[in-house]
């Protein structure tokens, strides 16, 4: 029972160059990482160390199955990536933990943060969330769709730069479709919409379409979507446009 | 000429362990670093590295110097605390770069993202950014206090969670009270209040209140605080509590 632990870490987006020494080091010591396949499969195998990988939408039995194995003196690294508390695995091992026995609260817990993808979306464009912005989980799995179009109708009256995380999925396509439509109903203007896939890996690729014309296939499911405020600005280059939202909003 | 570049580089949110690699290769290729004291305190001198070190609210300055250097040949990294493009110097160098000569839009210029303060704070505390959420800079230096207070109702409608930076000044010591008192206005429960200060480093310090009883000089200036959503929990435990946001809002 004794020593073990539960480090629920960021692999940020993508890059080994952007996961923090911190993660590395943590990784470094553990006997069990557990995630989704695609995040465990970035996690070189050694001796010592035991990977569970499994599917997407099991979120809470990984999140037991961490803390169970801590329990029993493991040393458990959860990974998600990007930031493990922005839409990932972190609030999951909070929901087990308060469903499960009352001896798990005495177990040493960690979150360790990582580069979310909004940030490195963000940065590989310019600066599109450098004054108020906000993020919302497109994915209503686990929120009424009505909820979702209510919160970016607030959120563009609001004038928040909006980062779109989960934008598309194969159960809802038209999703990403109907949330520009929420937008256009409500900003009525040609602010740029950043289209960012794959962001840091070899596959990187950005593209930028004013809100009028953008559309929900310029998506998939490794994109990023960032929405401008009102405010947010294209500088024209011969290296390939900048966006970035100006610090003043006098 | 030739040969010069900017990178506008976040060194995280205080301690080493949480800097990129990709940030600490690139500072040790730096010929000259310009920041705000503070941040380029962080930086070890070493031979053929000038640190410029410039006090703060002069970010344009600061942003068209770094412009300037790389357009001379200078490897130049400018750093801010956390992310670079959170209420920081990316967006200020791309003011300058718009305002600039039309030779600069030619230079390498590139922005490396950092743990963001809201990041950290989350992840030492729990999750409390693990459902949707949006973050305020509460500095009305550059707009206007009504605008901030109308952000800060719709982003209580919207139910967000929502992240504060820069939520003290000495300029401005009664904001933060009266941005809780839009909460308390628009909200009308016991959600908890978290209040990060100097995050990661050693005089870390965190504190939890309960929205009505949050009060403005619980913060400081290295304070970073994250008011929960209508759903956000604490879970009780020997070792401090736990504050987290579920994923479901079903």
């Amino acid at each position: 029972m004794s020593g073990g632990w539960v480090a629920i870490v960021g692999l940020g987006p993508g890059a080994g160059r952007m996961m923090t020494p911190e993660v590395a080091d943590t990784l470094a010591q553990a006997s069990d990482v557990i995630g989704y396949l695609p995040y465990v499969a970035r996690i070189a195998p050694r001796a010592g160390l035991t990977l569970h990988a499994s599917d997407n939408r099991v979120e809470i039995d990984r999140a037991t199955h961490a803390l169970e194995l801590a329990a029993a003196g493991g040393r458990v690294v959860v990974v998600s990536s990007g930031d493990p508390g922005v839409f990932a695995m972190a609030a999951a091992v909070f929901e087990a933990l308060e469903a499960g026995p009352a001896a798990w609260r005495d177990l040493d817990i960690r979150v360790l943060p990582g580069i979310t993808a909004m940030l490195a979306a963000s940065a590989a464009a310019g600066a599109p969330l450098g004054h108020d912005f906000c993020a919302i989980n497109l994915s209503d799995n686990l929120k009424p769709w009505d909820l979702i179009e209510r919160r970016i109708a607030l959120a563009a009256e609001a004038d928040f730069a909006i980062a779109f995380y989960n934008p598309r999925s194969r159960a809802r396509p038209d999703g990403l479709d109907r949330a520009f439509a929420v937008l256009r109903d409500t900003c009525r203007d040609r602010r740029p919409v950043l289209f960012a896939r794959a962001v840091t890996t070899p596959e990187q690729a950005l593209r930028i379409a004013a809100l009028p014309e953008a559309r929900g296939d310029m998506a998939d499911m490794r994109t990023m979507v960032i929405i401008g405020s009102s405010r947010t600005r294209t500088i024209d280059r011969a290296g390939g446009p900048l966006l970035y939202t100006p610090r003043s909003a006098l």
